[in-house]
């Protein structure tokens, strides 16, 4: 059973253990500071495929697979799972999925859906719908440079702002009983806009969601900065995750040390030509199902907000004279009571 | 709580109550058979709007709105919004619904995102996640047309086998409290793909799913047609609904007059020009949150069936020689006890 808390936040009273996880990524990302910590990264970005589009759903495939094997389940011991990426009509998660045959509902929260489907998951289980379920996303660079932005072969030169398209997906599975961190709370997002309408400056447009998220969720539990060990947002990049810091600054928050990005952290923004970081569905997904779990596994942090931003719009809506609204979801993972 | 019944259904053992429905429609919905059951209906498909995607998302805040307005609440009253539609990246969930500030989770199931709206709403009512959730998903026939198939300029010829994107919305409040039918039984489809390659031939892709998440829920709950009242697939139209039931025949399942589709009720096939009947997101929810809840408030119906189904492709799946795989949830919805 679940309870409301305060106006935005969800309390889980069964514990719902982040049982596993499983980070793939390709090859910038294996480049990177996290490369190591991947369960897979692949030398190629095409993964063997044809085209971009099934390279990426390939990331899916192999995520649950990895997943799986990990724990060594079948496909038809997971009841439901929550998938999401960003291409139209989701087909990275429609083709990289068919062959498992598991009961499917797709998520859509842009880069925000990893932490969507791990609070659908959560829920599920907690009542009871599911006795395991599994919460996947990818994103790949080649794929949605070419359907968001322009095609690869054009060599468009990107402003500072800009973010990197992840190349990865992570996969994670819920269950009623396990060992690993489980999930507290949910902060369910709504949609913020301070009319950004620069498809380069997404972390401008996310970050306002990630800090209204936050404040939110700090306001219902009752709770401080200093309470948690990592508020991980999803992937503001350095820019958005400047401007999130402002934000609550400016509302009395210093989140410090204790705040970092995925977009950040997956690459070495020094060393690789990333402009502002990491983004995408994959970011998030293959960054905290790998190593924010790892750690979480070998006790290094024991209360983690996990908080996924998303930059709702499609290259439609832009041409329209659209804004670029922002979500951010949060889910709360601590160590299980009998080890805290 | 919820509880798991056979290998794909879920059991909702709290009353989850349908207490209030909007469906919304355009001007050849408005004069077909359904017309008058409408909340509202509209002369002009352009709503005001300067583009069809902006007079789709009005559509969205139309429904919401008119739904909120049925039951006297404000959107704060409402703490999550499940919502869906076929546009690239969702763009009518997002921007008509901005201005409400409900908390947002994007579905996607292409045209089965109705009923999986409503069942991932039940169970976060079920479970105490939620108080009230909304459920609602929309399309539009010229935004589809544009992006799925040809400008509308092009007046391009279309098949018998076709059927036509309805311009309409559904909503619908799940609620702990109220009237109406309670949903009793979820079940979560799974791919289902008989390897069909026609954009113009979507019933006969979606129908194998339809029968395989019928015969999952009957045989899970040891029930048996009878049973109901109705059964109401999606949007098969006339092709697939007939495809539905030699593929339920072979399995020694009759259907008979308990089986209609949104796709073929919507409008009146001999006098209109919509070939095999109505399809997209807003087909299932506007009949269903309209027409059919208003028979069950009236009693008519006791025990209903309601099964959307979703074709899961994009243009560039298509493009790239996929296959249109099949998806379909049911919810189960019965007068509540008290009542029966």
């Amino acid at each position: 059973m679940a309870s409301r808390i305060g106006t935005h936040t969800i309390a889980l009273t069964r514990e719902v253990f982040l049982h596993e996880g499983a980070g793939i990524a390709g090859k910038t990302e294996k480049e990177g500071p996290l490369g190591i910590f991947f369960d897979i990264a692949f030398d190629n970005d095409r993964l063997g495929q044809e085209t971009w589009e099934k390279a990426e759903s390939s990331l899916q495939t192999v995520a649950v697979r990895t997943l799986l094997g990990k724990v060594s389940l079948q496909p038809e011991d997971i009841q439901v799972i929550f998938a999401g990426d960003l291409l139209n009509q989701c087909i990275s998660s429609t083709f990289g999925l068919r062959e498992l045959q598991i009961p499917l509902m797709g998520q859509y929260g842009a880069c925000s859906t990893m932490a969507q489907a791990l609070a659908v998951g959560a829920v599920f289980v907690d009542s009871g719908a599911a006795e395991r379920a599994v919460a996947v996303t990818s994103s790949h660079f080649c794929s949605a440079e070419r359907q968001f932005r322009m095609p690869l072969e054009y060599g468009g030169q990107r402003t500072p702002t800009a973010q990197r398209t992840v190349t990865g997906a992570g996969a994670a599975l819920l269950d009623k009983s396990g060992q690993g961190p489980v999930i507290r709370h949910l902060t369910i997002g709504t949609i913020t806009d301070l009319v950004i309408k620069d498809a380069n400056h997404m972390g401008a447009a996310m970050a306002p969601a990630a800090a209204d998220t936050l404040l939110h969720f700090l306001s219902d539990t009752h709770s401080t900065v200093p309470d948690y060990d990592l508020i991980l947002t999803g992937d503001l990049g350095s820019v958005g995750s400047s401007i999130f810091r402002e934000l609550l600054a400016e509302q009395g928050v210093t989140v410090g040390q204790v705040h970092q990005d995925c977009g950040c952290l997956i690459y070495d923004r020094e060393k690789q030509d990333v402009y502002a970081g990491g983004s995408g569905c994959g970011c998030s997904a293959s960054v905290f199902c790998s190593y924010i779990l790892q750690r979480m596994k070998r006790q290094e942090l024991h209360s983690v907000l996990f908080m996924a931003t998303g930059a709702l719009m499609s290259p439609t809506s832009s041409q329209q004279g659209e804004s670029i609204p922002g979500i951010a979801h949060l889910v709360h993972l601590q160590q299980p009571d009998r080890l805290s």
